[in-house]
């Protein structure tokens, strides 16, 4: 089986939306990430830390689903990072109300030994120092390395993250990032900007209304799934970058050919994500629900026209 | 050859965008529904009205492209509907600056005898009593019929809008447009409540966003092309009810799977449309760049993956 190592945020959230409040539950990217990742036949491991408020049984539930947790750091005597933010009516939005970094101020990842020579590398939203190290422990240059960041960064680590985008192959972004990151209003010209900084294929979320894959000249767009109803959309990009490379991982297939079913995949999940709170709906997620509605994303897209 | 009744304004415009401003120049919904019809291998009429301020070359550019002319009446001594509008910096939102119904505002419509059993009926945005009158006309009932409006309706002529929608098989309109039509902000919830005012199919344009088509259960998705500028959106959706209603009537089919690619054709023409300034990009379009961008809509959507 193929590796996939995953490094991120394990972390307490703790969420409004219009349809309700949750108190402290499970987050993170990483937990979003690697919970997508599962769908997939492959290994997979998590690089993150939590503190000793961290509850047993949450960790349980990502071993549960087949993750190597073994380089989830628990700090004694730390806290967990907590982030908790309210959406507005449109969901489309929200503000922070509250960020603790707590242990993750400290954070020195460390990736497990089976895990120097994955085929694929995740770097979830962290400071690009911590991803930068995450790359510098590879013993062998993955197949493919993905990164996912946010404007945070880009406004307090600006050379660091530069200094890691020029080492990843895919970058995942949402559109305002790579508006910033590019200062392209065209997303087009936005994704040509950012490949010269690095990546060869750059990836571009915009929640409802989808996401776009860059490589050079070729685009490929896969849609959001129109829902009757988006409950929570807290770790719907992270959902979304889990199911991209764990399907990389799974396929061993880095064409672009194959990275168009991989955003598939990933928006599949991702719909799925948005139903419930937090992690519920990909905590109880079959394998059936998933093909069920990989043919509801082609009937939503697949056409057939004549070209003269 | 098919027919296609178009009834809609012909008019002048003057835009303001971020790169640049025009006087005042042809536009108006029947002219780019008509010029994005023009595709097709079909024979197509105009009903609308303008004033002998309206330039004899701009109705000759509308009769060279084959398009039926004799039902726009030219009323001596009136002026011709007049719209100037600027968009703001992302061209996703404009304000009206001035509008002149002029000859519009006394405007009945007159079908003429050879367009009274057309095939397809496109009702562009107009007063759904002009709409109404059209349907009035017919004297065979169309193979499908066609809706646009706008909000402004809802906002003025709401029983007039309710009486007109309930007779047309298709509404196309724009997200907000469905939502206030709805009072549903879910897309998918909207198009449920529209279908039950009589559209069978419920078109909601979404901009930049692409294009959904609904019916019953099944939806299809069209998304815009992604273009490196957007120069002037004056007219794409109008293009592309156009590019959809002139599809509809050349393949004489009006099943859910032709529709599909009915919207991937509104959705091509539009791309071009919005490329430059009024109707200038579709005055000069040629077959071999609608073909060749048929090939970029392939490849922008279409993926394969084995369902397990």
């Amino acid at each position: 089986m193929n590796k996939l190592l995953i490094v991120g945020t394990v972390a307490f959230d703790a969420i409004e939306t219009p349809f309700g409040k949750t108190d402290k539950i499970l987050g993170g990217a990483a937990t979003f990430i690697g919970l997508a990742a599962s769908f997939f036949n492959i290994k997979s491991a998590i690089v993150s830390v939590v503190g000793d408020d961290f509850p047993q049984e949450y960790l349980d539930l990502l071993k549960n689903k087949g993750i190597d947790i073994s380089a989830i750091e628990v700090v004694q005597g730390g806290k967990t990072f907590f982030w908790s933010g309210r959406y507005h009516n449109d969901l489309n939005s929200r503000d922070t109300l509250e960020t603790q970094l707590n242990v993750l101020a400290d954070f020195q990842p460390k990736v497990p030994a089976a895990f120097t020579d994955a085929d694929v590398v995740m770097l979830g939203n962290l400071h690009p120092l911590v991803q930068t190290s995450v790359l510098d422990q590879m013993t062998e240059r993955p197949k493919l390395v993905v990164l996912d960041t946010m404007n945070f960064w880009m406004d307090c680590a600006w050379n660091e993250l530069m200094d890691v985008i020029k080492r990843v192959d895919v970058i995942t972004i949402n559109d305002e990032e790579a508006r910033q990151l590019s200062g392209e209003y065209s997303l087009v010209k936005a994704a040509a900007k950012i490949h010269t900084m690095g990546p060869k294929y750059v990836v571009i979320k915009k929640g409802e209304h989808g996401a776009l894959i860059f490589h050079n000249k070729d685009v490929f767009f896969a849609p959001a799934l129109p829902l009757e109803e988006v409950f929570d959309p807290t770790g719907a990009g992270d959902t979304f970058a889990g199911g991209f490379s764990g399907y990389i991982a799974q396929s061993e297939n880095i064409s672009f050919d194959n990275m168009k079913n991989a955003i598939i995949y990933g928006s599949n999940l991702a719909s799925f994500c948005v139903e419930k709170f937090g992690t519920e709906r990909m905590q109880g997620l079959t394998k059936a629900e998933v093909v069920e509605r990989l043919r509801e994303f082609r009937s939503l897209t697949q056409f057939e026209i004549e070209l003269e």
